[in-house]
């Protein structure tokens, strides 16, 4: 058996996010497993290194499986691309060590939300960017952001409920900058917990919107209680951009 | 009377193009009629610079039409963006002489080309991008486009059946650059015939793919035959984007 990395790009508009559900066939994870499953002639499970939730998009979703396909990776990829639907395809593919694992391995990811701060529609983009008509305040968000950076205890910041698993993560950066009449917020960490990285930015874009002080981060931080911090930013803003080894 | 100018987006993809047929209400130009009807109630009638092809996009499309309502142009764009659907909106909006045409006063019009120049797909611009998967000769396309560059008679590259209508027309620029996998090839000129440019950019790709020389086009021109010229390029790759006055 080989063991194959591939980079994945996927518009996340139809899919009920990135998990494979038994009520379901309609995941990005079930459609490459089908196609995958169609090329070893067998069952074949994939992993990804980020779940990504319904709706969120990703250009580079990284994921390995165990094959006993003769193909070549670059053979491997351009076969899925023909049977995949137009909105998942496979951008990069390499044979890697048989210990390997997306996930696991994975040392930090980074995403990406983008914002349209505009009374004016952006049609072109409509399904990448979340709209949000009022000004939106960037040196506020900026501060509000630096009270993320660093290690904390983001049970505040998920809707994962309270398990054995711990809650602590590390950010790294987080860049805010706008072009234009857009603002994206770059997330740079190792790791989000469920939600975290949506529920984050609908912090600081109510921040933004002067409805909370920047400070306010740090004591939603220490409470700990996700209601304490802002409401989920719609899913169609989020693109998973790389995952770091 | 009242005459009000806006500038429109568009993503082409599922509409019959710009121009208001009477076999089909799936046009831009009839979705935009029939919200503007709406507001005026009565029959308003709109005028577009440009009457892009079936799948063409706008990020510039400019409009102007009379009417009689009091709203002021910023609550028009509201009022028509609030019932355009997702793929149409009105992105600003003026009050102008009673004289200006979109059309007749238009002294020329930006248009973008779009190819995915890769092996691998583009998945989250798949509707924005021509995919060509042998690699394209950047400077040999940039020669060719320069044989195109200034006052021509362009019959030999137009769908129209030859009329009385002059076909002569002045291009500006043609700037072909390339970023990452992506090459844009940028028209500006004066006007543009029927299928014009993506004729002019079918060509360019034959250059570019080494299946025709770049002073080939020289005697294309010359010729005045459209079979002389290379093939139509798919709409999706194409862009109004700026109409100049």
């Amino acid at each position: 058996m080989r063991t194959v990395k591939m980079k994945v790009e996927y518009e996340g508009t139809r899919y009920n996010g990135w998990q494979r559900q038994s009520s379901t066939e309609n995941t990005i994870q079930k459609k490459l497993e089908m196609v995958f499953s169609k090329m070893e002639r067998a069952p074949l499970e994939i992993q990804g290194a980020g779940r990504t939730d319904a709706g969120v998009h990703a250009k580079g979703q990284i994921i390995h499986f165990h094959t006993s396909s003769e193909k070549s990776p670059e053979e491997m990829m351009d076969y899925a691309n023909e049977y995949l639907p137009m909105d998942i395809g496979i951008t990069e593919a390499e044979e890697v060590h048989h210990r390997f694992h997306s996930r696991l391995n994975a040392k930090g990811k980074t995403y990406i939300y983008r914002v349209w701060n505009s009374k004016v529609p952006n049609v072109l983009d409509r399904k990448f960017v979340h709209r949000i008509l009022e000004p939106l305040k960037l040196s506020e968000m900026k501060e509000g952001a630096s009270y993320l950076i660093g290690t904390h205890d983001f049970q505040a910041f998920t809707s994962a409920k309270k398990k054995k698993k711990s809650t602590i993560r590390t950010i790294e950066s987080i860049k805010i900058h706008s072009l234009g009449d857009e603002i994206q917020f770059i997330y740079k960490g190792d790791g989000f917990l469920y939600h975290m990285v949506r529920i984050m930015t609908g912090t600081l874009l109510d921040i933004g919107l002067g409805k909370r002080e920047p400070r306010d981060i740090e004591s939603i931080i220490k409470s700990g209680r996700r209601e304490k911090a802002g409401p989920l930013a719609p899913a169609n803003g989020l693109v998973l951009w790389e995952v770091h080894y």
